[in-house]
């Protein structure tokens, strides 16, 4: 998917939300567990409940690695199952020397077939540009993230810069506004400005509103720009509205629920 | 594996060599596409060849991902039939928020029973302590790595130090050197002096021996400590030491080439 068929994707529905499916299976309601593969019938109702409202999915490949093999077939199962009108997002968080960021990328860019994966820049250009190299395909750079640990080394001061920013101007030369995006965390309102400044044309994937407490608001007000440039991801809050058998239904209205302001936000502008 | 276990271990044999098994389907001999795993087989004609000669494994998890599930599955095959007088490690630079991080810490503790996984350290201390709190689990954590890359951000001053020094010691605080190592990239030679003096009791694992140049003789004559303190990996240069039928013979005199030279600086302490 291009920046541009992003862009009107994101028009069309009045919608820049992600649904994230960090999917649990301690947390799913226990009927799904008389089936063949519980998460992925979890992801599937919650992908046909909420696909009206959102224009991405991203799947935290975390709690299906920790299911071993078969938690690896249930992501397969459930990125195969995502329409294609929609953009994909594996949240690997990968970043290695070149060769073998270069499996990553095949991991999750051929094998699997999603759009984008998100990864991290400590080991610098050569872990990262591996990922650039695909065509059609996009690398989301760990920028300044959500987390209280953001402040241990991203907000340390490199030279007359915070390491994050540095890091987004660099990274920034390796790629462009059609190949990468940033993550940037929603609890980091007062950083939004100075970071849309620094990098105009990128898009942002922008994980802590919800159950991490940032405002989408605030961060629609300050980083919006003319291709709309934000990916809301909301997880927790939508998977998990109801532990009960009507997580599916309340997943749709706290997705649309989302989907509504955002609307609001777009039409504001 | 407790350090006192590791290091023991290391004085017996010899050898602080750790195999990388970075197992690329289009680089083993073709006679092993007639089973039903290669890379499994591939494996464990690798591991009974030159167990003898090392004391760890290494398992590049991005190798098996490029495969699907199936590579996943090899890995799980793999990391079950190193023997258990071996260290494993996942080499899988993870790295995330809080719960994530325990998702991943799950997958390669527990599920997959490594002994050891490699942790990304920029999103700071609540994306790694999760690994730290795994009982009798070692969390190897990414300090100079040995990529041109490093010198994007790695090797960048914050403040009065290098960010990889600010990270050394600032991760020294959350972890003890009995769960926590550091990776240190063996063509870093002119760092280790330095290194050494700011975590003098952690082991380091160190890659970049072999295929990327670094040399066994300067590193083990700047960093060894009294524990040994040094897990030297190397991968190409022993598992694809002959692309030909003969491979495993050939990892095996590889290998041991690695092992009689530090046995050396072993004797020479």
């Amino acid at each position: 998917m291009t920046r541009r068929q992003l862009t009107e994707c994101i028009r069309e529905k009045g919608s820049y939300l992600c649904v994230g499916l960090d999917t649990d299976p301690a947390k799913i309601p226990a009927l799904l567990h008389s089936y063949a593969d519980p998460v992925f019938e979890f992801n599937k109702r919650t992908i046909d409940a909420t696909r009206d409202h959102c224009v991405a999915y991203k799947i935290n490949t975390a709690f299906y690695e920790s299911l071993g093999s078969k938690g690896w077939d249930s992501m397969e199962r459930t990125v195969r199952y995502i329409p294609p009108t929609h953009f994909t997002i594996a949240d690997a968080k990968r970043g290695d020397i070149g060769n073998t960021s270069t499996q990553y990328a095949k991991a999750f860019f051929e094998t699997l077939s999603f759009d984008a994966v998100t990864v991290a820049p400590y080991m610098g250009e050569d872990s990262v540009r591996p990922f650039l190299e695909f065509k059609d395909k996009w690398t989301i750079l760990l920028g300044l993230t959500s987390n209280s640990g953001a402040r241990d080394f991203e907000m340390q001061r490199t030279g007359d810069e915070y390491l994050y920013e540095k890091v987004l101007k660099t990274a920034s030369s390796w790629g462009s506004p059609d190949n990468l995006m940033f993550v940037v965390g929603a609890t980091q309102a007062h950083a939004f400005e100075g970071i849309r400044r620094l990098v105009p044309d990128h898009f942002f994937l922008v994980p802590g509103v919800g159950a991490q407490g940032g405002s989408l608001g605030t961060i629609s007000a300050k980083a919006m720009n003319p291709d709309v440039g934000l990916l809301i991801n909301v997880s927790r809050d939508i998977i998990y509205a109801s532990a009960g058998e009507d997580f599916a239904e309340c997943a749709a209205v706290r997705a649309q629920g989302y989907q509504l302001e955002m609307e609001k936000y777009l039409i504001d502008r």
